[in-house]
């Protein structure tokens, strides 16, 4: 029994998801459906590419992920089937929404689908998800060879797209990374790893780490701790977080409606520290 | 292995739609539960009947749906079952939500539900999706004849409201459409077809089209083209959308933020065209 | 066949969710995912507690809940199953979220999970959920022995919370309950039952309430009803609602947005029917 995994920008107002379902589940019934999101913000195919990484190595091997993050939809760009070494599959278009997780887990094969093949009778010019992704998706799903609805291609002729998490810039005794992120809960999250945090500033766990969110006129202390109850309700806390990078939260409050976050964040360490 | 597909206007920040789930589960293990949406806008039986109708198609056959919109929950409206010519059943308020997608299949036979027969022991007089039609949909998807549990109906006697897609309005040399939604991209969709916009306004593919949402005090081109990448990014595009009705998009944008729709469009081919 | 039923306030944007049921999967192929809802306010382990205890009885005996609404994540608040007397296992941290629903049904026995042995083999310091509770729960729904995996507690031991619903505060002829919820419709939930109101209040199904959200300055004539249509369209309705407490809407309408309800409403009963 195969698990197909769903992760769009479709949100779940609509009843796109929805349809895509129903034809997963007339092609493949015995499939089991699931939901990595459909909350990636709309044609972010950057984080799109990196939670589908992050979340892969969660499902069972052999999954079929269908990613959908698809602004050229309808255009020339490409509809694949990367197979990876480990047995799953990426079904989607190819404009770097799949290429990390395929690449992190090895590439087996690469297929350019085959509408005719891989796709529903009538395939609509602004929906592939439904009309083609999903079709394909399910037909591997029960057994279907990708060779058979596709046309092999190379891994290089893949579109590949600069990969998250991303070094800093240095700017003097600060670095400058970029908010990628804000989830439900208001937490705050950057393109930084925990080693580039670690490397550039040298702050260590428990350690003050100041931010800026307006290019370095105003400065907030954070601590650098392990989890949101590492500072007292209502304080900020710096931590790595479940997306592997560096966030900043308020322990049971919303830090993006606290700190009202830009694109850029600066950090640079706590003077106090520096003089130890 | 039967599907029951749920439509509702829910939303899933509550519990309802989880709860009837569970019901689902607990009278009919083992089913394969499916939702097409429950972000149809509050009230709206007319775009829930039309997302059904759409959306029916792609489920496998002999699925039983269960819609609920239905402002009229507890009142003297009638709770019914009907059962379509190729299989499928459609399990929910006599209001016009259901109809036109039984309709549309062609209707077999239709059965007022018996709260004592489809029930479960307590029915809460403002949930019946939970304590009525999800426990009578889920007899069914285990076997249960619709018969026993309620009693025969003509489809003459069924509540039928206007359909989607709708003729406009013609004024003058422009016409005047409803917006009846819009989606999570800010794609503003229409109740005109397709084959209205040809016939009315007689733009062929790749035409202009002025629209305005005030009258006709001010007016936007728009190119009718198949998909959103058929025009620059950030331009507006109007297409043929997967809801089967024109729709305005901006590409990779989101167009009712761009154009801040009305109820109500006007739509004429522009001056350029008619001097060709 | 077991069903792994969920309930967080993580929300549906982020990808939070779907790990869980990846892990689910990964660790339980063979169970049945549900959702009783995602949308629990924030940190709101009170009003998760209800929605689950109300819940959990219209799911399948032998059901295991996953429960996370966990402010206090990473502390050292303890993470618990609690094995019920009709079959059912609630997972999740011991905050006062599962005990509700736990007690209700009996308790047979508690373990304080152990993460060396519930746990994946890397546990983020901020989501538990995903890599203590979810696999924990998954084991337990695949037939492992909750006693194998954690050490004995005994109940005592567990965080209590007070309960819904409350009993009123009387304030001479008025009482004053919490609005403790409002949902997706906008209707205005209390944490007062129908006992409640009829023993402090004396009105009776069809009399009238008066309402206040600003201490007393302004009253509003509710009338106690079954359900929404016994009312005319756009009036206020106040009823026993689906989660056993009273609530207040507008037939067809949105109460949140009429009403702009405080944190605590004053009910007191119509004067005309205390003249009767």
């Amino acid at each position: 029994m195969k698990v197909i995994a769903f992760l769009t920008d479709f949100g779940l107002s609509d009843a796109y998801v929805g349809q895509m379902k129903g034809v997963a589940l007339r092609i493949c019934p015995e499939a089991k459906l699931a939901d990595i999101t459909h909350g990636i913000p709309k044609y972010n195919v950057l984080w799109g590419a990196h939670i589908l990484r992050i979340s892969r190595r969660y499902f069972p091997k052999g999954t079929v992920f269908v990613g959908v993050v698809d602004p050229g939809v309808g255009s020339e760009r490409k509809a694949v089937a990367i197979v990876g070494e480990e047995g799953n599959v990426y079904v989607g278009p190819d404009n770097g929404l799949l290429y990390p997780s395929a690449a992190e887990e090895g590439i087996k094969a690469v297929y350019e689908l085959n509408p005719e093949k891989a796709g529903l009778p009538e395939i609509a010019h602004t929906f592939h998800g439904r009309d083609l992704f999903t079709p394909a998706a399910a037909l591997i799903a029960c057994g279907v060879n990708p060779a058979s609805i596709g046309r092999r291609l190379s891994a290089d002729d893949l579109v590949k797209l600069p990969k998250i998490p991303r070094k800093p810039k240095v700017m003097g005794e600060a670095v400058r990374a970029r908010v990628v992120y804000v989830d439900g809960f208001g937490n705050i999250i950057t393109d930084m790893g925990t080693s580039e945090l670690r490397n550039y500033l040298g702050v260590k766990l428990g350690g003050i780490v100041q931010i800026s969110f307006d290019g370095g006129r105003t400065w907030v202390s954070v601590k650098y701790g392990r989890t949101f109850s590492d500072v007292p309700e209502g304080s900020l806390v710096l931590y790595e977080g479940s997306h592997g990078l560096i966030e900043i939260a308020v322990n049971r409050g919303n830090a993006a409606l606290a700190l009202n976050p830009a694109r850029d964040v600066l950090m640079k360490k706590a003077a106090k520290q520096l003089n130890r």
